[in-house]
């Protein structure tokens, strides 16, 4: 019963500030404008703490990174702890450079963040500070056996267990976690991974429901997650990449209305 | 009779110097391509100068902004200014932050604008200086009952006579004024607010329609969104979000090669 | 038979670290997962030599130039040169300013470029020195009569012997040389200059196949620009500008899965 948690924001209407990057700004505003909620893009230091005050969540990219942006990061962040609105931290290419790596630490020694969503690559690398030198993408050595899933459960449930997020790791089958209780979701369609930015669009997205289900957000990052999966299912009439990523919108804004077909997959684990 | 306005476009192939933001960069110069224009880019403080002399219009647009860039935006402006060519502010959000509201008024105490297109929270910040707290969107107490149509025009001409500029205020009916005479333009479709960047993408096109209508500006701003208008309801047959912005600018591109089919509805108030 | 040079692609997913702009950088990293290949984007002085050096490909474009930007391309294309993978250097615009110029000259200096991709006016400006004051675009004088093919083909092979780099001047009829060696590609379609970046894109993909074919870059370039064509006109069925860019994708993504059809038309000069 995924649908309570999808529905609240049709009524709110959250306002949700996003400090992305350029590969990935236009899929996310749109994405977030897709399902109902409103997105606003500002990372100048001048004004993220006042941005950040009036929004219901904030999501913090670290693709493309700049020590600057990393800087306003943090400013909003602290803004957000301040104000008890979620923060998602999405770890892009953590595992690519050493400064990414700095950075994520910097994020994570100044403000407490709500969730984090990553491949498992970027989780491992956030969890043992090893680089994978795999960058934005999921390592190839990454498959589905019952023997991968659980050491993806015991990565995800490690670095929950380390910052106090919620972790979500996506894949073929995503897990999420709070540290104790967790969830496999078998929802999605491989095409996904040939959009570029679909793993920020979901992180835009499980801000949103976030701001929306503050008092159940494990449930809220499972069901979004699980959305999205069907949203990337119904997607994959389209045909080929290009126009993958204009159905994958589509089948967000047709959740939006009430209009998408398809079957939630998901299981504690 | 709307069309002398846009055919014009087509002849002289006007090149617009955007200075824009990461959101909707791609959207506005495929547009700008779409309608017969040519977009150029560029930021840097060691080229703008020389890049605005070389085009026929300038647009400016304060989202994301960051101090450098604004900074860059008023050697834009003054060049334009002294070249003659007709320079649009689109202050993006400018209710969300006093860092936005004083690089507008940083932007005004420097360059002749030649014309704003904002919604109503942002026309109406910019007049009062009061932030709204609504940030990008319009402010969701916006609605038409012709009581606030003479709110919005009211506002717009205390926007035109404080700035100079003509001042259109986009929205389910859109408000032109020079401060003397003032439109209602009736075009449009609801779904055009789903995707991010369309109000950017307006003020671009109004950039490419004023450049080669220099002798009568105010009437090309209501031809171009009229027109805008008119392609929002012919893209209205997108089966959601994603794929509207593509008909959006299969709609424009139409226009263009002289396809496109709708009425004008504007209105002298 | 220009098959196996992008069939490679398909077993080595060869990972590309684009600097690029705000404007084509979605566009680029979409066309790149389309092909196979996977993208990943960073231009900070502190992270660009640590990506390289995972990376087997590097792109260089110089649109939305920053003085900090191109000190970050000089880094990376400094440690592609000792790393031994090839280098793509884009001159978007390189004749609409003096500063575009410098920059230019600034990577030619530090890095030895593999190949240059550019329009006519831009690959004119980069020989000459001379500014065209024709910016981003074609300028209008280019056709394509043999004079005028002839003139092209000079002007590459010129490029060539200076840069020692394999020079593709792409237009209605695209040429490459490596300064000795010349081909003429015939593939395309006028649509493609309706779409923003497009030119950035195609940068895109031939660093991808110049880095899975490093022995044969020549035979590689003129392969992917012949690709790209067909690409181009399988997209022609596109009701309008907007959706021609996804319906290009989707034919890139239709090659690497092997069901593009299309004659591939290049010759030798």
């Amino acid at each position: 019963m995924i649908e309570p948690y999808l529905n609240q924001i049709r009524d709110e209407k959250p306002r949700i500030h996003c400090i992305v990057n350029s590969v990935s700004a236009n899929l996310c505003a749109n994405g977030l404008l897709a399902c109902g909620a409103s997105p606003i893009m500002a990372e100048a230091i001048e004004e993220v703490e006042e941005i950040t005050a009036q929004c219901q969540g904030l999501c913090l990219n670290l693709g493309i990174p700049s020590e600057a942006k990393v800087v306003a990061m943090i400013a909003a962040g602290k803004m957000a702890n301040e104000k008890g609105i979620p923060v998602l931290f999405d770890p892009v290419g953590v595992g690519a450079s050493q400064f990414r790596m700095k950075l994520a630490k910097d994020i994570f020694s100044s403000v407490q963040v709500s969730m984090i969503r990553g491949n498992f690559s970027e989780i491992k690398a956030l969890v043992t500070g090893d680089l994978s030198k795999s960058g934005v993408d999921v390592d190839k050595k990454d498959a589905t056996s019952e023997v991968e899933i659980k050491e993806r459960v015991d990565m995800a449930r490690r670095c929950a267990r380390l910052t106090g997020a919620i972790v979500a790791i996506s894949g073929d089958v995503d897990v999420v976690t709070d540290g104790t209780s967790s969830y496999l979701v078998r929802n999605g369609h491989p095409m996904m991974s040939k959009v570029t930015g679909s793993g920020c669009l979901l992180s835009a997205l499980i801000t949103a429901y976030l701001s929306v289900n503050k008092d159940k957000m494990l449930m809220a990052a499972v069901a979004s997650l699980s959305m999205f999966g069907i949203c990337g299912e119904e997607a994959s009439k389209a045909p080929g990449s290009g126009s993958y990523s204009m159905y994958l919108l589509d089948a967000i804004y047709a959740m939006h209305v009430g209009e998408l077909k398809g079957e939630a997959r998901y299981e504690i684990y």
